[in-house]
């Protein structure tokens, strides 16, 4: 069995660190820098490795023989966000696109603006397209396809989304759908929240699906710092449709899983070591693995943002090696290092600490 | 007794009228356009004019005499915004400048960002540097000033702030304080709000302090339309140093009183009797009518805000005159007429509504 160490190794560019030698790894380097006393919110407890390369493991309990769940075939999983009177589903699974009423039902007014780029809209906008149509004509569907790229994540780029919407002539009784990564999701949410209308997500990166899509962190980077103009909005739902992981490129699912990781090294030990058990099965885009750790990602991350909306204290240990994630991307240009990757180096440098 | 509309018409430029004639006025006009049936949710019920200069009355109750307040010397009149954790006071007076413990327990964190304009920063930033740090060397305070008007309420302009903000490395402790006219209001609130940050209302104009500073409505222009990027954003105070307004420019003023007479046409006829019998001195600046005027438009627009904050109902009230005026307002290039002028002649159009 693979270490989650080793497997990684397969899918993470080593030219992607600065400085880097040969057998220089980020995920098992992050790894290799923790100690117990360093994550105090988690519920792991993780041993003091012996060096670069060296096996975690977490604390005493046994690995356990976790179930990868089934297959998606029908009904999605569901997780909720429970915020009050702002909660939403997480809708998971295989197919979702073809199954229409469960975007249909969240759709707000008439009029739905989907906010797409150039890479993911030859591939999935008119699914989506339809499936907010199909047996429903008296919704109209405009769409706008941004660049793709972290270095579009700008206030110029949001503009164009406002342009659309108003040039369209939304008003308020409208809906943005996010149909995307990261980078969709947050500027589109941003854009939502700043037209005052609701909003849906459809992310279709890893990295978007366990991460920033779920919690209503919104917003766009300024050139001296990545994230700093925002808002926190919440969608109406999640639509997590795993088969659009089809599509993504090795790199992007190996920053995805970094932060899958994360929520095993923060809080979940049994996911921990499960991800341990089934780190093999997620690099070769097994759905039902795939779908399991997005659902137990997403759980995680929905119980922090639960208890504290608005990253005033919990929440915060999500941000594990973002200070120095969020520097790498600013100093080394946006798009240069993906995401996952930057925050991967980050919790190497989170040693230091 | 000068009428309302005879009152108004020395101080509103007829020239902004398009099409005017020589004896137009936006007032007058715009009151005789009304029907009892027109404001469905206000308490007023108005008698149906004869004509273009007619006198209004408020239905059967007899003008009262009402008090223009005692002379504000010492401690400020306050209205309280009711909005459950989100509620905050409104402080109005003379002097309250020279109060700083007003406006320091309400600042968060130990970093200040006055965001004003070239007009107000000469008059008033020295002022109220001093009001935030008097006594509270602890406290820096940095400032951003903008070019003037409503022309520059847009993206632009905006990033201005976000730029100082974050070369000043401020974080979310952090207070944003708005000095200036309803411009600097609105776009500050909409900077603290994607920036995460509290901020302070000091609003320097009627217009500001009867209206725009009032509710939480934030946001900015887009070039096809006023105020379509925003937030609703509540501030921790407002502080309304009626002194300020000795600096108003007539039209200024003028087109903040057309405010003040809205609150009294929708939903306040004691009030808008009151103002029948107070209009020379409120245009001859006297500082306990302008001072009572300012309250009680606070207290009808607080009572409004406080029943319905994001504007799905009784709100939209507010805006009696609002979608023609920012018609006007818009298709004339902004700052071309003053937000008041461009309402009052939005309430003519309602005649036709």
């Amino acid at each position: 069995m693979a270490s989650i160490s080793n497997a990684f190794s397969l899918s993470l560019p080593s030219n992607r660190i600065a400085n880097s030698s040969s057998d220089f790894n980020p995920i098992t380097s992050a790894l290799s820098g923790l100690d117990s006393g360093e994550f105090s919110p988690g519920r792991v407890a993780v041993s003091k490795p012996s060096g670069i390369g060296g096996r975690i493991c977490a604390n005493a309990t046994p690995v356990m023989d976790q179930p990868v769940g089934e297959k998606s075939s029908g009904a999605p999983t569901i997780v909720e966000v429970d915020l009050g009177n702002r909660s939403y589903p997480i809708y998971i699974g295989s197919g979702l696109f073809d199954q229409p009423e469960l975007l249909q039902k969240h759709v707000h007014g008439k009029k739905v603006i989907v906010v797409t780029n150039t890479t993911i809209a030859p591939l999935y906008l008119d699914k989506v397209v339809e499936a907010l149509t199909k047996g429903n004509t008296a919704v109209s569907v405009e769409y706008v396809i941004l660049p793709d790229g972290e270095k579009f994540k700008d206030m110029d780029t949001l503009m164009k989304v406002f342009d659309k919407a108003i040039e369209s002539r939304l008003d308020r009784r409208c809906t943005f759908v996010a149909l995307g990564g990261g980078v969709i999701g947050d500027m589109c949410g941003f854009a939502a929240a700043s037209f005052l209308v609701n909003f849906i997500q459809i992310p279709t990166t890893v990295m978007a699906q366990v991460d920033s899509s779920v919690g209503g962190k919104t917003g766009i980077n300024h050139p001296l710092g990545k994230n700093l103009i925002g808002a926190f909005y919440q969608p109406q739902c999640v639509l997590i449709d795993t088969d659009t992981l089809d599509t993504l490129p090795d790199r992007e699912l190996a920053s995805g899983l970094a932060e899958v990781i994360k929520y095993g090294l923060i809080r979940d030990a049994e996911f921990f070591q499960w991800q341990e058990k089934n780190m093999e099965k997620l690099i070769a885009r097994n759905p039902n693995a795939l779908a399991y750790a997005i659902k137990r990602s997403c759980e995680n991350k929905a119980e922090v943002v639960s208890f504290d909306e608005k990253e005033s204290g919990l929440r915060a240990t999500l941000n594990l090696g973002h200070t120095f994630g969020h520097a790498i991307e600013t100093g080394f240009g946006y798009g240069q290092w993906l995401h996952g990757e930057a925050v991967a180096a980050g919790m190497v440098s989170c040693h230091g600490c």
